[in-house]
Order: structure tokens, then C-alpha cells, then sequence
């Protein structure tokens, strides 16, 4: 096999790795929401465990992306995609840790006494999910405008976030038993709503991979409330 | 000039972009708490805009880092110092983010009513500032045992956010009128702790840089209230 041909299926191995991360991570993201939408201890407990899958494919992204660039002497292009692979795994990996963050709080929602529905977080997880399977469909097929697109959903996300903070305040004002839930619930909108800027910030890297321009901090200055 | 001097002037100015790069992040962070204690308009304004500063470096530092990548071939220890020094960028800027929440919490809390003293939070502001400075001490000094002493730092700050956490939960509690600027305060401290976890990253990425090895996920499992 000529070196260069051995050099593309790396490439492709890498690229194949970051799907499969993708996958692992938003697997964690569902089970850990249906852990909380059916308070059910179990599932909370695997999107906590599952953890290390995510963790050990960043590291996997790492070792062999540094190894690609000390053995070749990639162009400009690979060279980008070989980066940004290393950021994109490093967002990932984020997603995976608020997973974990969403499982936990909603062990601590298991045992608190109900709250009113907030059909808001579903819409931002079924939002966010989206945008992060798009996000990678951006990257496998190289598709700038796929991966262009989630900068204005995401501003999308952030409403329903600021939506989702304004009624739960409400509903701790009226009820103060409800102030431990309601605090559980907020946190859980915050990490979905920075899983859709991780999405967004893998769209970014896409755009700089495919088309060497930065599109990065261009969305920024929208104000959200409790921001993170 | 020969291409190897060359080449470690370029490594040494991409160190430099990065030590005034934590030097902006860590002044954001100084005026969103000075902001907050002080209850300054102008301060939080002034972090809030000076997070422009901190953008334009980090594309800096990634432009720079690709283009020595693209221009040379390093060998092991300088392709790891370039990479990591993506990493230690992408950090630095979520730090700097980090600050704009607080500064954002911080206004909201200036019209507020009075809450009770937190001195927890100050101390972790201030365990967090010292770490950020010697995670940026030991990658200029290439000091591995600074950069492992960061992970046992971190969990002293994680304890006193799960303090914060409690304590302003039990006086939302006791007070529904506090529940508003309580929500803020919890939520400027999740920042404070997001601080001092880049910082401990940042540490990850130092021994990785000198030694080749990962000490990375290995401080995880240690579970925070409320932890993003």
C-alpha cells in the first residue's frame, strides 16, 4: 500500500472515530432525559456510566490526530480537517460531561414532588439532538451550509432556555418547596442549551475545515439568561 | 536567519499570544467579581466588552498554530507544544466567557435586594484566579508537578460550590423574595467552578505537553452539585 493511500484510510479512521462519538454522546444525552421525563433511576445511572466511552474516543482522536500530523507532512486542507478533528472531539467530549450533568440532576429530581410540565425542555432537547447529529453530517460530507445553518437554531434553543428559566422562577416564587426542583430543572435547560452551542461550535469548525474562514464569534451578543 | 531559529522564535510568540491571552481572560474575571462584590455597573460592562480581546487571540494563537503546523515538520515535543496550545486557547476563551456570565449575573443582581454575605464565593474566586496564573506558570515553564497539583486544588473549589449551593438554597427557601438574585448567585458560582476546571484542563494538557502522557479524566468520578 503506498503511503499516501495508507494516509487517506487514517484520515477516514479518524473521521469514522469522531462519528461514533457523536453517536456514544447523544445516546447519553437521550438517556439521560428519558431519565428524567420517566424518573427512572437506571437509565440516569447508565448516561452517568457511559461517560467513559466518550472520554476514552477523545483520547483516541488525539493520539492517533497527532500521530497523522508527526508522520506526514499534511497540506493546508488535511491539515484542517486533522485540527479541527481534535477540537471537534474536545466539543464531544463536553457533550458527554452534560449528559452526565443532566443524569445526575435528574437523580436528584427523582425524589422531589412533582413540578408542572415544562414541554420546553423537550423541545430544546429534541432541538439540540438535531443540531448535533446535523453538526456531524456537516463534517462527514464537508456541507458548509448544513453546518451554517445552526448558528441561527441554536438562537432558537437559547429562547426556549430563557423561556424555560422565566417559568421556573415563577413557579418557585408561588411555591418555595418546589425552589430545590426548580433549581434541578434550570440547571438541565442550561447543559442542553450549551450541548446546541457545542453543536453550533462544530458547525464553525466545519466552515474553517472545508473553507479556511473563520466564521467563529460571529453569533455572539445575544444575551442569554444564565448563560454558561 | 536560519529556518530553525526562525521556527522557535514563531514557538516562542505563540507562547507569548497565549500568556497575554490568560493575562486578558484573568482581568475579565477580576472585573465581573469586582462588579459583582462592589455593585459596578461599569466594571460589568467593561468585562462584558473586553471579552472581544480574548476572541481575536484565540483566533490568533489557532492561525499561527496552523501555520506552523503547515510550514514545518515538528518532531514529537514541539507538534505536542502546538497542539496543546490550541487546547490551552479554546480553554482560555470559555474562560473568558465564563467571566462574561458572571459580569451578566452580576447586573442582574445589581437592583436586586441585599442577600446574605457568601465569603465562599470570594474564596473561590480567588482559588480559581491562582489557579488559572499557575496553570499558565507551568506550561510557560514546562513544570509538571505545578500542572498535576491543579486537580487536587480543583476539588477544594467544587466543595465550596456545593457550600454555595446549599447555603443559598436554604435561604431562597426561608425567603422566596431571595429566589431571583439566589439564582444568580448559584449560578455565578458554577462559573467560578467552570473557571477552576479550564485551569485544571490547562494542567492536563501541560504534562501531556512534557511528559507525552495523559493524566486526563483521571480526577472525574468526584460528583459536583449542579456541576456543567
Amino acid at each position: 500500500m503506498t503511503r499516501q493511500r495508507h494516509f487517506h484510510e487514517e484520515l477516514d479512521r479518524l473521521k469514522s472515530i469522531l462519528v461514533r462519538m457523536a453517536g456514544e454522546a447523544e445516546e447519553s444525552v437521550r438517556l439521560a432525559v428519558e431519565a428524567l421525563l420517566e424518573r427512572d433511576r437506571s437509565r440516569a445511572e447508565r448516561a452517568i456510566e457511559r461517560d467513559a466511552i466518550v472520554d476514552r474516543l477523545e483520547l483516541e482522536v488525539d493520539d492517533l490526530a497527532i500521530h497523522l500530523l508527526a508522520l506526514q507532512q499534511p497540506l493546508a486542507r488535511d491539515l484542517r480537517f486533522i485540527t479541527m478533528a481534535m477540537k471537534i472531539s474536545n466539543d464531544l467530549e463536553r457533550v458527554g460531561d452534560h449528559a452526565v450533568n443532566i443524569a445526575q440532576e435528574a437523580l436528584e429530581l427523582i425524589d422531589a414532588p412533582p413540578f408542572p410540565a415544562l414541554p420546553e425542555i423537550e423541545e430544546m432537547v429534541r432541538l439540540a439532538s438535531a443540531m448535533l447529529r446535523d453538526a456531524l453530517d456537516a463534517f462527514v460530507r464537508s456541507d458548509v451550509d448544513l453546518a451554517e445553518g445552526l448558528g441561527p437554531r441554536d438562537d432558537r434553543v437559547d429562547e426556549l432556555h430563557n423561556n424555560v428559566f422565566r417559568i421556573v422562577l415563577t413557579h418557585m416564587m408561588e411555591d418555595p418547596r418546589r425552589i430545590g426542583a426548580g433549581m434541578d430543572l434550570i440547571l438541565i435547560s442550561r447543559n442542553v442549551e450549551r450541548i446546541a452551542d457545542l453543536a453550533t461550535n462544530i458547525g464553525e469548525d466545519v466552515v474553517f475545515m472545508v473553507e479556511g474562514r473563520t466564521i467563529k464569534h460571529q453569533f455572539e451578543g445575544i444575551e442569554t439568561i444564565g448563560g454558561d
